[in-house]
């Protein structure tokens, strides 16, 4: 069998964990499903007797008009990850940079298509934040793709907009597509400053992936898309899987999350004090925590503490995403979703008997 | 803008047909969906916030328990087309084989993993049914994948179960693995005689994909499996692409579909009849119709006659699948499903009415 190394597992949990479960493990906005992308999947059902429009025509056309770019920057994908797989599967790269910890089905991907991956490390030291040490290695290394994801996952830490700049520059001359990943961008309470669609049009060799899963908190209907200026990118990305890959419930959810702008301003500044409360207590719990700036918090539990905190959790029925995993971090290293209100007090509540049981 | 191929295209017919559009060009099973996958597919919606599961377990079980095989042997994919990419870049071949006609996606799938394709010709003098001569080409070729559809589409014809064991032995011998597309095998009424599964185990390089999208009327919901008994091909499927390529709505309907095995015995016979209503009314148009087994019907209008079939149909609100676009064939082959008893009346009256009005 498999190994399952990605968070939101609640079907391996549901067999051991008995009562109710709180999956702070995925990243999925606390208020749930708009009841618009809900009526909207719901209505689609009595079409599922047909085959889905390979072009998604109707969500193509939603997307663009959100994000003021032409139809024919996008494509359409069963997820974000099936997009990243047919980029990787179409442009056939050689060698892949990514970042060092970063999500992880960029390297799966590019493992699966036989290319070399190289590691960009973050640095502790940095705070996990990207640094222009990334050009002399891009130079270096001259791959043919590099991934960045803003703001990066699991670190929740943003890259400036500025030293993108100095990458695609970079890139340009290296001959490197840029795929950046901002699936978290619209948490972000200055998400302007930091996305990159305004530029697509200038950087044809800039490729932009988003997706509804979490703003929208869809991630069972797998929809996402890819925005690119360079239609011989996109013609490759298309050609490279199958005809039908985004299903009706999730063209007809994603047409209706696309229209409603108002559900991102509202999760925003929902999410503005629950991040902190969630934050403060871990802190006050003595741990290290990265200031969260999307919609979950990478945290590190302190070198003399010898817990662990996920099997302690998992006790009280709440799934947290331990980071061993992810390349250069350990078992010290976790990352929580920020959910609602009531679901982090109790987070904060099994948290604190957790540290108290450890003391006495 | 990317060229359509396949038939199920409501969505431009849409735009230009007014009224009720009469979809003969998909090969869906005209009973529709049964109440208990719709039910399913709905009841799953409210899960949606979460990830689905990237093991499929629940869903898995079940297709297991129909097919009377371990559950390892499946592989669970975004619809059967998914599986046929996922199978080719998973096992990278140099050359495939394909036949002429058959279904695109297995071709189109080869050259986008930049693969060879060699076609086996299937000869109209022989009812385009397979023979012996295969087996010299696949010495001749030795492809290291090959691609058989049982019933073939478009074509509607079976091959005998003592040749595919020809076939098998021949590819052994030439490290070929085997994929027999079974999706339409359930609509066949002796379907016992020719699906390959309980060969499974004996035949570790062969590799069966099968459906629900047909008999169970849920293309729009995109589910699809793969059943071998080699368990590297298997895990190199799986690492082929990402880890939810199947929905969460798409899981639920597919398990509830897995255990309806009485559709298929309500649907079988529902199309006894109307297969026959819908041939004989070709044949009485003069057109060559190749004996349908499943629930689509082949066909082939007379050299003499010059008739824009597919738009004369169109301006009555029916489509069609021309088959010109398929290697060896031309304008003059269609496909049209078998659809409801009342849908294939109105079928064969716009038919003659085409026909008379030639004629006037």
């Amino acid at each position: 069998m498999p190994t399952l190394i990605h968070g939101g597992d609640i079907y391996s949990a549901q067999s051991t964990v008995e009562g109710r479960i709180y999956d702070f493990s995925a990243n999925i906005n606390p208020l749930g499903i708009p009841e618009s992308v809900k009526k909207a999947a719901a209505f689609s059902l009595e079409q599922c007797v047909h085959y889905p429009d390979p072009l998604c025509r109707e969500l193509t056309a939603s997307i663009a008009e959100r994000e003021g770019v032409p139809s024919s920057y996008i494509c359409c994908g069963n997820g974000a990850a099936d997009l990243i797989y047919r980029i990787i599967y179409a442009l056939r790269p050689s060698k892949g940079m990514v970042l060092a910890p970063t999500f992880a089905e960029y390297e799966l991907a590019l493992r699966a298509a036989k290319a070399d991956v190289v590691y960009c490390a973050l640095s502790e030291d940095s705070d996990f934040c990207l640094d222009t040490s990334i050009l002399s290695q891009i130079k270096q290394e001259k791959p043919n793709i590099l991934f960045l994801c803003n703001p990066n996952n699991p670190t929740g830490q943003t890259i400036e907009r500025s030293l993108i700049f100095s990458i695609l520059k970079c890139c340009k001359e290296c001959g490197t597509l840029v795929v950046i990943d901002e699936c978290f961008g619209d948490f972000l309470d200055d998400f302007e400053e930091y996305t990159l669609v305004p530029y697509l049009k200038e950087w044809d060799h800039l490729l932009i992936l988003k997706a509804f899963t979490k703003m929208y908190a869809i991630p069972g209907l797998r929809i996402g898309y890819s925005l690119c200026s360079n239609e011989e990118i996109n013609e490759k990305v298309l050609d490279a899987g199958q005809a039908w890959s985004v299903s009706i419930p999730a063209q007809s959810a994603g047409t209706a999350a696309a229209k409603d702008r108002e559900w991102t301003v509202k999760t925003r500044s929902y999410l503005q004090k629950q991040r902190k409360t969630l934050s403060d207590g871990l802190r006050k719990a003595r741990f290290k925590v990265w200031e969260p700036k999307a919609n979950y918090i990478f945290f590190k539990i302190p070198n003399d503490v010898s817990i662990d905190l996920k099997e302690e959790f998992k006790k009280q029925g709440i799934l947290i995403r331990s980071c061993a995993n992810y390349p250069t971090l350990d078992e010290r290293y976790f990352r929580i979703a920020v959910k609602t209100e009531q679901e982090n007090e109790w987070f904060l509540t099994v948290l604190n008997k957790i540290i108290s049981e450890r003391k006495e």
